[in-house]
C-alpha cells in the first residue's frame, strides 16, 4: 500500500466531533471513554455518537489505555488456528466467554514461524492488548516466546516445556480410556487394534512442522491402561506411512487385512484415519459394526457423514476456548494445566463381536 | 481481568534497551523502526534486538505510525470464517499475501452482530489499521458498515449493496455452468435435478441469521444457462426442508425417490447435501455413478472422503483472500466485482446415464 489515508481521510479531532453534536469537548470525551459517572443525558450520547460516525472519529485507544490500565482486548496468538479448518471453535470459545465481559479478541496466525511470532507479538503489545491466549491447532508441548513474560498469559490446547504457566488442554488420557471402555463393555477382548502410529523417526505430519502431537502417545496410554485394567492388552498396531488422513488410514489398514489379521475393532487415532479405515473396510466386503467395530477421535463433522455414523471421542475446543478466556480474566495465575473431558460422540460403529 | 499489568512489568523505556545493549538511545530507535538507512553493524543490530527482548521492550507502535503514515498491518474483519471451520483459506491466502510484503494480519469476528463489529471496528482504528479486508463467510450482499469509510477497504466473498466498493467474490454463475457442462459431456439428456432449493419463505440457514447465500440463485443460473445451451433443462428441483446439510440431503432425496423419481444425475447445492444423497442413494440401492451421477459444490474435504469421492466445483477461498490483499495494496481503488475463477474437483461421481 502506498499510503494508508487516502486524501480527504485525516484523523478527525475531538473537537470537530463536539463542534458537530454541538456539546462540549469533555463531553465528547466523557462518551468516547464510556464514562457513566459524568450524568449525561441519553440524548448527548446519542448526539455525540452520531456525529462521531457520521465523521468517521476513532478513538485514541492508547491515551485511553494509558488513563485506564486496560485496553479492553485479547489476542489469540496461535500457529493455525484461524488459517485452517480444524480449531476454529477455541476461537468461538473464547471470543464468546470474552464478549460476555465486553472485551475483544483479535487472531494472529504465525504459521509457526518464530520470527512472525516475534513481529506479532510486537505489534499486539505496541497496540496495548490486555492479555495473550497463546494457543497450537494440535496439542503438543510448546516453548512460549520469552516476549510473553511481560503480558498475562493461558495456554491453549499446548503446555509449556517448563510447565510453570496456566495451561488448558483435553484430557487425552481420559479420552483413551473411554474408547477403550466402550469396546470392552461391548465385548471385545482379543481383537482389538490400534491404527495410527508413525513409522520410526517420525514425529508428526510433514505439513504441521512435524510437531509431535500430545494426541498419539496420551490416547494410547489411555487405551492401554483401561485395557490393563479388565487384564486385556491390544492385539496390535497399525502405522500409518507419514499422516493421519483418510489416503494413510486406508492403507494402513489394507495392509493390516492383506497380513491376514483379523480385527474385532480398530481404534483409530483420529477421524480422517477412521475415515480411510472405512473405505478399506468396504472394499475387502467387512461390515461395519457386524464384522468390525471402529473408532474414532475428534469427534468432527466427518464422523456424522460416515456410513455407518462414526463412534468418536470428541476434542471439545470450544470449551476449551471458552475456558482458557475464563482463566485468563481470573485473579488466580498459579501455574497448573487444566484437563477438559472430552466427550463421547456416539455413532453406529460399535457392536458386539461376532467371532 | 483486574489489571493488565502485573507488577514489575511497567513498560521498558527505550533508554534501558540502550543501556542494556550499551548502545546509543537513537540505535535503538532506528532498530526498532526497522530503519535500513543509518548503516547501522549488524552487531548492533544483534544487541538491540537481544536486549529489547530479555528486557520485553514493547516499540510504541501509535508513535511509529504517526511517523510513518502506515503500520503495516491489516484487519480481516468478518461475521464467522475465523470462529468456524468453512472458509478459514481466505484467511490462509490474505495472510501470505500480505506476509510477501511484511504486512501482518489482524482477524476479528463480529459473528453477525453490528454492535460488536461497531466496536471491533473503532477499537481496530484506533490501533492505527492501514486497511481492512471485509468479508463474510457465505457470499452474500452486504451492506458495508459506514464507518469503513474512513479507511482503505475491500470486499471479500461478498458485494455491496451499493456497488460502490472493491469487491471479490467466487464465479458461481460459470461454476453452475461447469456443472451441467460436465453432465452434458457424459451423456445426461432428461433426468438431471437439482437438489437443495429451499422452501417459500426461507432465505438461507438458520443458523447464519437467514442471510441469503448468493451461491443458491447464482449456481442455478448457471446450470440452467447452460443446460438451454444445449436444447434442455432441469427435470425438477428437489427442495431441501431448512438448511444445507447431509440429514436435509439426505431427506430431500428420499422424499425424490419416494415420489418416483427416476432421476440420471443430482446437482446438489454443496458437498454437505451431496454427502446426505449418497446417504438416500445407498439406501435405496442406487449406484453411483452407475445408476446415477451426483455432483457438489465447494470442493471441500468431504468429497474426497465420500465412496466413491464426488466431483464437486470448488469454492477458491486462498484463492480469493490472496487477491482481496492483493487489491487492498494495489494503487487501483476503481470500484469492482472482480470473479474468481471455481475450479473443478473431479471425483469418481460422475458417468454415463445407463437408462
Amino acid at each position: 500500500m502506498t499510503d494508508s489515508r487516502p486524501s480527504g481521510t485525516r484523523r478527525v479531532t475531538l473537537s470537530q466531533v463536539a463542534e458537530r453534536a454541538g456539546v462540549s469537548r469533555s463531553a465528547v470525551s466523557f462518551v468516547m471513554n464510556g464514562r457513566t459517572d459524568q450524568r449525561l443525558s441519553a440524548d448527548v450520547f446519542e448526539r455525540v455518537r452520531r456525529a462521531a460516525e457520521e465523521l468517521g472519529y476513532r478513538p485514541n485507544q492508547t491515551a485511553k489505555t494509558l488513563r485506564t490500565g486496560r485496553s479492553g482486548t485479547i489476542a489469540l496468538v496461535s500457529d493455525f488456528v484461524s488459517s485452517t479448518s480444524y480449531a476454529n471453535a477455541m476461537v468461538r470459545g473464547a471470543m464468546r466467554a470474552l464478549r460476555e465481559r465486553d472485551i475483544l479478541l483479535f487472531t494472529v496466525d504465525t504459521e509457526g514461524d518464530p520470527q512472525v511470532e516475534e513481529r506479532l507479538l510486537h505489534s499486539l503489545f505496541g497496540r496495548d492488548i490486555d492479555g495473550v491466549i497463546y494457543t497450537s491447532m494440535f496439542t503438543r508441548i510448546v516453548d512460549p516466546p520469552p516476549l510473553l513474560a511481560s503480558t498475562r498469559t493461558v495456554l491453549l490446547n499446548c503446555r509449556a516445556r517448563g510447565g510453570d504457566d496456566v495451561a488448558v488442554v483435553p484430557d487425552e488420557v481420559e479420552a483413551g480410556r473411554e474408547a477403550a471402555r466402550l469396546l470392552v463393555a461391548a465385548g471385545h477382548t482379543d481383537g482389538i487394534w490400534f491404527v495410527g502410529d508413525l513409522p520410526p523417526g517420525r514425529r508428526g505430519g510433514l505439513l504441521w512442522n512435524e510437531w509431535g502431537p500430545l494426541a498419539l502417545p496420551e490416547r494410547l496410554e489411555g487405551i492401554e491402561r483401561e485395557l490393563a485394567s479388565s487384564g486385556l492388552s491390544l492385539a496390535g498396531h497399525a502405522a500409518v506411512e507419514d499422516d493421519w488422513d483418510a489416503p494413510n488410514g486406508q492403507r494402513a489398514v489394507e495392509r493390516l487385512l492383506e497380513d491376514g489379521a483379523r480385527p474385532s475393532a480398530l481404534i483409530c487415532v483420529n477421524d480422517a484415519v477412521a475415515a480411510g479405515a472405512y473405505r478399506a473396510l468396504h472394499a475387502a466386503e467387512w461390515r461395519i459394526p457386524d464384522d468390525v467395530s471402529v473408532i474414532g477421535f475428534d469427534g468432527s463433522p466427518l464422523a456424522g457423514m460416515l456410513e455407518p455414523s462414526l463412534t468418536s471421542i470428541s476434542l471439545p475446543h470450544e470449551d476449551l476456548g471458552r475456558r482458557a478466556a475464563t482463566l485468563l480474566l481470573s485473579d488466580d495465575a498459579t501455574p497448573r494445566v487444566e484437563r477438559v473431558r472430552m466427550p463421547v460422540h456416539l455413532g453406529a460403529s460399535v457392536g458386539s463381536p461376532t467371532r
